[in-house]
């Protein structure tokens, strides 16, 4: 199996179509570089979501261009928009898709980080799985006070960049660089047009209300399909599979003597969570990845 | 998604071990051919079946590879064995993995038995999904008679190759080439040692006792681990799948008061049929291939 790593990173921009189509192509043609999936540009919020994929050096390759380019085209201090950003390239998390380990996106996060920051004098944060201390983990904590805070943040020890000089980027402010498992957006419908079981199903099966470790999840009414929907992200699809989520609202859907009618998968979906979801379901004993022929072919060292 | 195309050669030596060496390195080492994936060797038979893959170009020119170090290296003249045959190259089946078409593999069926014929002079007969009229589709039909009785069958207009000459090749015979649906070895076992609980089973869910169209099942008695077990061949995984499988075999089990314990596949299975199975226990709406992240990078078109 060839190593996979996605990146998504975030830019603050989601107005100007031309610049936008502008970094798109500097990043879709940079040579050896990661094939370009997805870009998502929401102007309320002011900012894009680009979806790269491929092997690390691929995926590093990428990012350092669209660094380049989007610190040449876009200027903070001219820039307002709904959601809190820090940086011209505001966060940039790795994710091991198949063949990579989280270790090798944290070894990613950090070789880029160093890179980034030495190349463009820019401030680099380490995040999530790639976090250097407890209290920079958390992303919302890492960017509290904003591109416009950023200056007098950086003057308290416990808020130095991990890479990079102690005062922000003066147009490019500074990037959270981080690794973080696949985000899996599933949402699970229910025989039944009322909100109010979708919303208890929720409480119980998410973490925060005393359930699953890597599940958030909320109630919404389909009104147009007058169903109700426990509508999930997945933040970890190896620890809390997507049959231990599904097999739960069944449980507690039927306390109510409502039944699931059907799910759907929102946008990307690893090849290995519907693999394990195979496996539990079929009660398959000792299955091994390598006995899938496609995973045969594409092993270079078999 | 690049197109991939399975072939099952079956060739008649399964004993000397540096004559089977040597045709490995030849067909593993052809410039731009398939990926070659396994060879068994089974002595009481003499024979041994290879298992290559690749994109359709690349499996072709395998293929013809095989031909010419087969055709240089075993005399049929010489051969006994007591798996019937009737070539040096017995039987080539191609079969769609994915990405390819059941009428992709007919068409590659064809050309290489076209091939073939003309620069080995060798006799060529299509079978199952390639064969030209019904009674070719058997390859036991086909192959009736073996090597020794092919000179007077091929006499007979209803047994005129499809292919090459009327009269077998002096040391290779003639060769079955065809195109089917991958085969998946499936088992699934009984919290029961009874052996006659998983014949029973066996009975009710195969074609031949009135069960499912593409599976083969027979009962087997797991004496070590004292379980029953459902030995399952599955001929067609697309129109059969295997989730249907496993919940026939759990209802006439719970009919026993037997639950299943675990299944296991033996041997590769194509990532397709597994997806079929995490879809069916998902319930997943309107599900897509292309939302699997994998499948995106794989197809270079996009």
């Amino acid at each position: 199996m060839p190593k996979t790593i996605e990146t998504v990173p975030n830019i603050s921009e989601g107005r100007r179509k031309e610049v936008l189509q502008e970094i798109l192509s500097a990043v879709a043609s940079e040579p050896g570089g990661a094939r370009v999936l997805d870009l998502s540009s929401d102007a309320d919020h002011n900012r894009s979501v680009l979806t790269l994929a491929g092997e690390p050096e691929q995926v590093r390759r990428s990012v350092l261009r669209l660094f380049e380019i989007v610190l040449s085209r876009i200027d903070l201090r001219s820039h307002a928009g709904e959601h809190p950003r820090m940086g011209a390239v505001d966060v940039v998390p790795f994710i091991p898709v198949s063949g990579a380990t989280m270790d090798e996106c944290v070894q990613l996060a950090r070789e880029v980080g160093d890179e980034v920051a030495r190349r463009f004098s820019l401030p680099i944060y380490l995040y999530e799985e790639a976090a250097t201390s407890e209290h920079r983990r958390n992303l919302a904590d890492v960017r509290k006070g904003q591109f416009e805070g950023l200056g007098k943040k950086m003057q308290e020890a416990r808020w130095k960049p991990d890479f990079g000089p102690t005062e922000p980027h003066p147009s490019a402010g500074a990037t959270a660089i981080g690794a973080r498992e696949f985000l899996i957006a599933f949402n699970v419908n229910l025989g039944t047009p009322k909100l109010e079981i979708a919303e208890k199903i929720a409480r119980a099966i998410r973490h925060s209300g005393g359930g699953l470790r890597y599940c958030k999840a909320m109630g919404v009414a389909l009104k147009e399909r007058g169903l109700a929907q426990v509508s999930i992200n997945m933040t970890n699809f190896r620890k809390t599979p997507l049959h231990r989520v599904v097999e739960m609202i069944r449980s507690e859907a039927s306390r109510h003597g409502v039944e699931v009618v059907g799910s759907e998968i929102v946008g990307l979906v690893p090849n290995d969570a519907l693999l394990a979801a195979a496996d539990f379901y079929l009660r398959l004993e000792s299955f091994d990845p390598t006995q899938v022929l496609e995973n045969r072919l594409s092993n270079p060292g078999e």
